[in-house]
């Protein structure tokens, strides 16, 4: 997820990691709890300043996602990393923030079908569950997470079609006034276009300003990178990416994985972005989920 | 290959498909020259408007590419096509003028190294032979075809290393003054970037004008489509593409396969450009390729 909390000043635009959690989801098998935390761990090393390491989603529902606590625990001792966790709704929320983790992420989707299908909500109802989990912060001691929206089908749905700019733009404004700290655009459903994806963010920036955050791109058809360059060009310095392109939404039929973490930083480091990640340790990192996922 | 010449108006971007050449090239098995015709007919079919179907090289170096009279002048039969073949040198260019070639295409590289290993000329020398095929257009009665280079390795040689953008960009007027109708860039390494591809176009249309060329990009770590959004931004037109992504030069260790004919299609009909291209029939003309060379 995202960020416009300002970054370290040593580097340009930050890559977060959400394999752990968005790639994992999306297989049915559960990768033991000491293989994850060995791979976040060797993530973290390679230079990654952010992963979301796993969502607090009913075990019921996604029983690979059970041992959020754990992974989040151990992620919290890794030096320098950012760890966030995805939270569907309040209850989710309330297991983030016990757990301590440093930003909370919500999807809230701007199609009502695929809000529905997602999280059983509508747009409007997830915007109140943003609003809720916010204000849970004056009741809460200690440290309270940063809390991050991704608008889910920000550029089109594989259920729905067409999905109105303006409502997302709406949207956001709503998330930003609910107390969410950013919120960033996602293309679930792998359909997005540069031509889209520049004048999504740019309006995204007027309306909200810094609140604006990370990029969230599909693979579909290898268009991933050319809606990366696409997004620098609007501003954006906060892409989410995953290891080995693992993952996407089970609700968003035809889109395939996220973008690769390893050509992300790969395009940023060429183009003379700084990233701050070693290529050659990131890309060693894969062998704990070849290790752990044979195949 | 390249066009500069005036495209049909009604479409926005030329996509020049090159996999029956760079694309079988790459492949040790021949592909007969039946299925070759079919699959070529095939993609002119789903709109494709220019095609490089063969490389007048020696057979002795490329034998799947022997049939390349065969293939030229069937393709010579598809209504509306430009046929292209590639010709290293001037004894290829006299085969490609006698079958009847609408272009020629050159590949000029800018590194010594990979210039040496894939034609055995300097790239001092192989201007010269371009020059040479230019000269032949006086002596040569009726239709002479248009002379295209493509820069090879104008972005980095996996060779040789680093390449002066000055000396590809001396190459380039070097090439207009000795007869090429256009000059484009091709990223041979595979290690192009989307600031250098923005840098190097603009560069290159304020040395040459309309004589700037076309772009040729591969898709190691999956930059190729990040690298046709830049190239658009420094207002090229035509790009080269495989059907499927077959292709790469068995002298630039490490590269992977051209960008995939079907995801630029997609990408540039999302971003509104019109390219003429019906993306259902250009996806079915892949059963040609998978029919004659299964796996």
């Amino acid at each position: 997820m995202s960020s416009t909390i300002p970054k370290s000043s040593d580097i340009d635009v930050l890559v977060s990691e959400v394999g752990p959690r968005d790639g994992l989801q999306s297989i049915r098998r559960a990768m033991p709890t000491e293989a994850k935390n060995r791979w976040i761990a060797a993530l973290a090393a390679s230079g990654i300043r952010e992963i979301e390491v796993g969502s607090f989603v009913h075990p019921k529902l996604l029983p690979q996602m059970a041992d959020a606590e754990e992974v989040v625990h151990a992620a919290l001792k890794l030096p320098g990393l950012t760890v966030v966790a995805l939270a569907p709704n309040g209850k989710g929320a309330a297991r983030g923030i016990t757990a301590g983790v440093h930003k909370l992420s919500f999807p809230v989707s701007a199609s009502h079908q695929h809000s529905m299908a997602n999280i059983r909500m509508t747009p409007e109802q997830a915007i109140e569950e943003v609003r809720a989990v916010c204000a849970m912060r004056s009741s809460t001691p200690g440290r309270f997470p940063t809390i991050e929206v991704g608008i889910s089908t920000a550029f089109g749905c594989s259920l729905q079609g067409a999905v109105s700019e303006d409502w997302v733009m709406e949207m956001a404004a709503k998330l930003v006034e609910a107390g969410a700290r950013s919120v960033g655009l996602s293309d679930t459903a792998g359909s997005a276009n540069p031509v889209q994806v520049k004048r999504m963010f740019r309006r995204l920036r007027s309306e909200i300003g810094d609140h604006a955050g990370a990029a969230h791109f599909h693979n579909t058809y290898g268009q991933g990178l050319a809606n990366v360059v696409a997004a620098l060009e609007a501003g954006v310095d906060t892409f989410d990416a995953s290891q080995g392109g693992l993952g996407g939404c089970p609700y968003a039929p035809g889109a395939t994985g996220n973008i690769v973490t390893e050509d992300l930083v790969f395009l940023l480091e060429s183009m003379g972005l700084k990233t701050g990640i070693d290529l050659e340790a990131l890309i060693a990192a894969r062998a704990f989920v070849a290790e752990a996922l044979p195949g």
